[in-house]
């Protein structure tokens, strides 16, 4: 990070004698680029620090704040034709914006202060300066800003302020130092992307609306396929809001698909049937089944190795036993890339139980789906090419911006044949064009969100190899991690062994604890040390991680690594914060 | 619309005689913009119909298009730090955007870049001189450009031509003309909400990563529950997926009011249920009984008047029927705006009836919901706060950017006991924040996009009164569309008497057909006019409406208002437009 004085960065190689180091932080590039004539630079750097908080010694003035340059237009006319450095937003509503007739001038002046707030946000996020989060308890925020809703209309200024509010209050969740789920990171062209869907304001049902939308789900979806290893890419898949419907998709058409009765009768009409994961799966299985009608009782919890993976002789040992009962085992979901500890289940033996026994076969791949772009990785989904169905989230592993799933499934034709209700009033049988690509009809909702496009143009910019490489990358990173506190004193690990994934489990051991006995005192005050500090960690705003306790296994810190911000430095200054916000404890 | 030469323009009034007519195109717009200096207006001028299309005597030159400026930069390293004009995309990758060192001036101009394209796209949506659509067949699309995926990455100059390409591609669904779908317009300070929250890019399960989102969701339900009339704003709900998920919701939750035993247990455990509602309802009450294990024959569908509306007499003799039978009706779902007619279930009376039975009152008013904001058709949703359950789009009527469904739910609580399933590694108990603050236990999905930011902002730009004034204005401009061609010779209204909603139904009748006997041929030919006139709507991209077939009618043209730009002179263009695209046939 450059210090204060001394960043001073020259582009190009001008005078490249006077680059002490890079000026890798917004407020070091902000000096820079303060010496370059218009353009965006010095516009944007006049609002970097515009929002409340003190530039530290960048030598902008408090004058070139934002604010400043509005209260110039006193014309007081809706809606307000000045220019742009004229426009004073305490005169303007929502309704001089467009459609209004002569609104462009306004619309334009407007959205792109709002973009000047947004740049400046995404400056700052990667800016390691900056705090993860400025965190407040849900009181203090409630009381400290009034959100509240009411008849009259807000002026534009006050929208302004709105957004500045809320960005100030948001966690950057693509802070170097931000570790906390298993999505993390902002990428730049993923976020173009998702701007210009939000722009195109559609909706997936057919291609009457979003024609292009739809072929590239169509082109994405086939090659995720390929990428899974189903011959030719071929089958069928939808993007869903998210890992759990995703997977409540699966099990709806694995139960159609035995028992298409059920679509009409219901599950009064076939016998009880019983669905089996492991017992590290994430909790959507039982989700799912709770709101399928099949209910929780009916799915089996298959006991996991240490290491979190599916012992596949107890899934085949429960299967015999359910059926002995009369029972249907109808659906095996077996995980890749378990929630807390990245476990993969082994795959391929899964398989052959499920085909022994003509259970469907479901991949939960969406936090492992990701592995499957990597060459040095992909070995831990082997299997995943014979199974029935696969939950992919491109917005975890990959890096897409929330929220985008995929569910992939081999047979062609079984989603749309489950879901269909055939409404005549979208999906008109006698359009002009190939009827194959209105798609809505297979989908469990009717308005669809369109989460193709980012995933799309990120796959342009980066390629298959860029995936790749960000994947290696943050299995990389773990490992580092893992090397650097598996011996090291006051950490514990919980699971031995390199990690699978970037999921890394470890016990942080304040000085006190440490040479105590093993005994229930010790870890009754085990559990409480991760809590405190991540409470503190979140007070201080410098970094965030989570953790949980998981069967007899009191509280841990569970580390996961998707962001491709992260560095070497952030996992060295995670590790000495755990230690600095933990030693008292 | 200013005529070419006509139409220049002066802001402000410094020449109020030269103002013929306003510049209420994109086009005349630009002419004017071009005498400021500097500022935005210039910048966008330039890029404004810079994509390929050619400008209609705006007096822009043609080296004024945008990649034009980027050629100057011969610097070839990487990252690339040249000034913002030199900066040559041909040579950047997004590997060399933000979070690399150094990326902070590629990315902030990459992205002002993107938005440049963006504003252009929004102005010329609202422009009536452009395309709503520039429709090309699927196998078309497909050959004119190469959408696939590949190994290597692109160059950000390919990203940008992706944008423009895909925007060029896209259906303007905010332009006057565009009546598609129930969801139409696009709202500027609800673009900019939608922008912010890609921006913040975070997931609403917990309060600890998204705090603000988290509570605007909290006083957003709580105002929608206020408006419905449930006493203080009390109940629960939740931002779902779209219309169709809320409904499934609405319908897990009532299955789980009655036999709490179902989410263990499953539906063999319990008696056969039935669900009823009307056969005007859509589809979705169907697809979520297939999903939740009901099956669909255990949808009844109740007889409508003939404007649509549920007969509650109909309604309690198959509730007295099916109760006969020993199943168990547990669900009733009226509509508040149905798809096609836009009718309105007489509420009050369903409500009776459901009270006597004890059933829960599911509301569907996806489509109807944003008539509550309105103190001159609030009437029309009379007994909705006798409901347990309401869904609520304001996405459609409200014209909030997709997608934005709410689901309220009148008991408290429920919800939560429906769905949760304490994941220990998202829900910890010894977090130090109000945990009734972590809503995501309540959900069916885990993750789940933030869909509330774009409505509490829309809401504050506009206040309830801005809703309200939207609202009455498309109901205006339905009764005008009805007052227009209920007596014009070649119309014939589906239904008698004025809309209820901004649905009006009607079948255009060319002149070949008007003086043919009522018969099966006519009725044949009939129901090929509406789709080819469609067809012909597409091809020539001049406006959009829907059309379809109903029980024993052919297809008719369904025009629905929701989009805040058309105006009456849409109307009758749309009016004169099917006339033209139809005397033929």
């Amino acid at each position: 990070m450059a210090s204060p004085g001394s960043g001073f960065w020259s582009f190009g190689s001008e005078n490249g004698a006077s680059e002490p180091e890079n000026p890798n932080t917004a407020k070091a590039w902000c000096q820079v680029a303060q010496k370059f004539t218009g353009g965006i630079s010095s516009k944007l750097c006049a609002l970097l620090y515009g929002d409340g908080e003190k530039p530290m010694d960048t030598g902008i003035k408090e004058g070139a704040r934002p604010e400043d340059k509005r209260v110039a237009c006193i014309c007081n006319k809706k809606p307000c034709n000045c220019q742009k450095d004229q426009i004073n937003y305490s005169f303007l509503y929502s309704t001089d914006l467009l459609p209004v007739s002569n609104g462009e001038m306004p619309t334009l002046t407007f959205l792109q202060d709002v973009v000047d707030i947004l740049l400046q946000y995404i400056v700052k996020t990667f800016d390691r300066s900056t705090k993860v989060i400025d965190f407040h308890y849900p009181n203090e925020l409630l009381q400290e800003y009034n959100w509240e809703l009411s008849e009259q209309p807000q002026t534009l200024e006050d929208i302004l302020v709105n957004c500045r509010t809320t960005l100030k209050y948001a966690i950057k969740t693509g802070h170097p130092r931000y570790f906390n789920q298993l999505s993390t990171g902002l990428d730049m062209v993923g976020l173009a992307a998702d701007w210009l869907t939000s722009t195109a304001n559609t909706n997936m049902f057919t291609y009457e609306i979003a024609p292009v939308f739809v072929l590239l789900e169509y082109v994405t979806l086939k090659k995720m396929r390929e990428i899974i290893g189903w011959p030719g890419g071929s089958g069928d898949g939808i993007f869903s809001p998210g890992g759990a419907i995703s997977n409540l998709y699966a099990m709806l058409i694995a139960r159609f698909k035995m028992f298409p009765e059920v679509k009409e009768k219901g599950m009064t009409a076939i016998p009880r049937l019983i669905a089996l994961t492991s017992e590290h799966s994430h909790f959507s299985v039982k989700k799912g089944a709770a709101a399928l009608g099949i209910g929780t009782d009916s799915v089996i919890l298959i006991k996991c190795d240490e290491r979190g993976r599916m012992i596949p002789s107890d899934l085949e040992r429960r299967i015999i036993e359910v059926k002995q009962k009369g029972f249907v085992p109808f659906f095996v979901s077996a995980t890749a890339g378990t929630t807390v500890y990245g476990a993969f289940d082994p795959l391929i033996a899964i398989a052959d139980v499920c085909k022994k026994y003509k259970i469907w076969m479901h991949v939960d791949a969406a936090w492992g789906g990701g592995l499957l772009m990597s060459r040095k990785h992909r070995w831990k989904l082997n299997g995943a090419d014979r199974a029935n169905s696969v939950t992919w989230n491109p917005h975890k592993m990959m890096g897409v911006p929330l929220q985008c799933s995929a569910l992939l499934v081999r047979e062609e034709g079984l989603m749309q044949k489950c879901n269909q209700m055939h409404a005549s009033y979208l999906f008109q049988q006698d359009k002009h064009y190939d009827l194959s690509y209105d798609t809505g009809d297979k989908a469990l909702q009717c308005g669809r969100h369109v989460d193709i496009f980012k995933l799309w143009l990120m796959w342009r910019a980066k390629g298959t190899v860029g995936f790749e490489a960000h994947i290696d990358k943050c299995l990389d990173l773990a490992e580092y991690l893992y090397n650097r506190i598996k011996n090291r004193e006051g950490f514990e690990m919980v699971i031995d062994g390199k990690p699978q994934h970037t999921n890394v489990c470890f016990w942080y051991v304040p000085p006190n604890l440490r040479n105590m006995e093993d005994n229930e005192e010790r870890m009754n005050r085990l559990s409480k040390v991760a809590p405190v500090i991540k409470a503190r960690m979140m007070e201080y705003g410098s970094t965030m991680v989570s953790y949980q306790p998981l069967a007899d296994k009191v509280n841990f810190f569970r580390m996961v690594i998707s962001n491709p911000a992260a560095s070497h430095q952030d996992i060295d200054f995670l590790i000495e914060e755990i230690e600095r916000l933990g030693q008292d404890l």
